[in-house]
């Protein structure tokens, strides 16, 4: 396997500064490709971006693709995925694909965990099986998978109980020492993840402990997970700042419309979401404004695409007319076509910002689109 | 709207006979662009070829697609689908579409239906409710559809009950020439169904009264409906040469690729079937000599395409481990990609059959075919 990383990877070159907010432009370079910053990285959990083909991806204009390791080290199995060429060529995705941890999964998915200072041991919630994942397995599994960009495994903690997550810190931060120290792949960046909750002082103490060990890329940690949007902002406040100018800024699970916007203008450069592909496979579409529910019968006999405006697959053909005929007959193909709609949304979304901050305009497109992000919600 | 066809619209040519057996090529000309044959058209029951967008069927070859009367009379309305354009526009499928008559989904579907001369009262499998086909509306509908080829409403009769065949052709017969009265839009061609179940004088008094009319293309209504290999073929030699040469024959419903050949070298032009996609659902695709169902544990390392030489783009892209993973993980992608695979696979069957019979080779390729077809099935 060719592990050798080249000159330019994992440099990241700020191509424009906004100036009427902190939002930036940037070029990440990865051995799959350049990523484009600020970024929205579709998920596809299971090595796979639900109901979408790489050709979908690659016309809607997706760069980064997300997958998760919890999910693939379960099934098929890293070794398998490594076996057939690493997951680049497993799901042929061509472009670059980050795996988180699979820390976050471990607590949110499996059926029972207990944590210590080494790890964590966890049942599968496939079939009850026990698994142990350290700081050095997870970096073993994401080596096996051969993301370009990986993540330090970290414990996601309830982000407003201050004493917890204050423990929690003793246990993640000496956990991407021990990342660091085992991983061997010269083409892979390991992002470190700073977490603190809710807290100032805890971020504080966490970014400065993160981005002390010099890593290519830092990730904030613990956000949406429980916490309001205004404990969410004033976090991000509390935090970019703290975070090096000149390496990407990673939101992680972070994709509603209005999030990733606040959170452009704050600084932050990527960010990954389940919601587009989730909320399709519920009928839901964005628009600009807010969200359509398909199901309202509001749309049974309506000719226009979802928006009139967007050049997607779907709105360049199709009447929300009979995507709602497909919503309500369950078909597979309205969980493609919606999926494939929502994600150019955001995708786009970043697009527009990327523009509107080379032209020195973010502050006025972002108080366009929220203002008016408020109005229209189904 | 348009409804004046043009001068060549159901005009049928013999482009090539094979000569060692009866297979023929022809063009079935239709507003919608030239259907060759011998064709396979995949079934968009709901008015979507189940997991495949528009441009997926483009890709793979599609030229012809079905779609059912029954289930979009009930579900969106074929008001509705008139409304927004007819078929064509709602679906986005921009070639040749046929219509079936709902008469077999009323018999196959329905929770009760009460058959009299007049027509068929009949329960919905959606919400219960009571609705009414007879010659009349079945035309009617197929007419909001607005289908290039529509079907005559008939009787699909338990194929083996002497009895009960011969009393339904008094009402199937009479019924054809009712939907003949019926038809209104010169821009669509209705087809006569010959039936007559397992038995060739039946057949041949069907054929006699459907092919006496003149009409643009006849079909062969009632076979794999529960008989055997055996009597569909004896059945095929029964009726087939009963049916004028130059105009398109169709076999109804059948679709397994044994059938295909079996019943092209008998003279068959057109075919529609459920199975590519259905199978696909299952995690199951055809390969040359059989099929493979890719939940065999058989499949879970193997870095080979489901077959070397196929051209899908399944196959151009994805190993069987990983189309293994999809189908065990339950992802709507492995839908996607095994349609693809498996209608790519009829079609192209249809095109090699297109391209023996300009090389009068036809009968060599079906032994082999069928030789090699019966050696391997998982």
């Amino acid at each position: 396997m060719g592990f050798a990383a080249r000159v330019d990877d994992f440099r990241f070159e700020i191509t424009a500064v906004d100036g009427t907010t902190q939002g930036r432009n940037g070029r990440f370079y990865t051995p799959h490709g350049i990523i484009k910053t600020p970024v929205f990285a579709p998920v596809g959990t299971q090595a796979t971006v639900k109901a979408l083909k790489p050709s979908d991806l690659v016309e809607l204009g997706a760069t980064l693709i997300l997958s998760n390791t919890y999910h693939l080290y379960l099934r098929p199995g890293d070794s398998l995925v490594r076996d057939l060429g690493g997951l680049h060529n497993f799901m042929q995705w061509p472009g670059p694909i980050l795996t988180d941890s699979g820390g976050f999964q471990v607590f949110s998915l499996s059926d029972t965990r207990r944590i210590d200072a080494d790890g964590v041991t966890f049942q599968s919630h496939l079939d009850g099986s026990y698994h142990r994942f350290t700081p050095e397995s997870s970096i073993a599994v994401q080596e096996n998978l051969g993301a370009d960009i990986i993540m330090a495994f970290d414990e996601c903690p309830p982000p407003t109980d201050y004493d917890y997550v204050k423990l929690s810190l003793t246990r993640t931060h000496p956990w991407l020492e021990r990342c660091l120290a085992a991983k061997t792949r010269p083409d892979q960046a390991l992002f470190g993840i700073i977490q603190g909750g809710i807290f100032p002082d805890l971020r504080a103490e966490s970014a400065a402990f993160v981005t002390g060990l010099n890593l290519p890329g830092y990730a904030i940690g613990g956000l949406a997970v429980g916490e309001t949007k205004a404990q969410m902002t004033a976090t991000l406040d509390a935090t970019v700042p703290l975070m090096p100018a000149d390496k990407p800024r990673y939101l992680m699970g972070v994709g509603e419309p209005e999030d990733l916007v606040n959170a452009v203008i704050r600084g932050v450069d990527i960010f990954d979401c389940v919601a587009p592909t989730r909320l399709a496979r519920h009928g839901t579409v964005y628009v600009h404004g807010g969200r359509l529910n398909l199901r309202n019968a509001s749309h049974a006999k309506d000719p226009a695409p979802i928006a009139a405006t967007c050049a997607c697959y779907t709105c360049q053909h199709f009447s929300r007319a009979y995507l709602r005929h497909l919503v309500q007959a369950n078909e597979i193909l309205a969980h493609v076509l919606l999926s494939i709609h929502n994600v150019h949304f955001l995708v786009n979304l970043m697009q527009q910002m990327q523009d509107a901050t080379r032209q020195g305009t973010l502050k006025q497109f972002a108080d366009i689109f929220l203002s008016h992000y408020q109005e229209v919600r189904e």
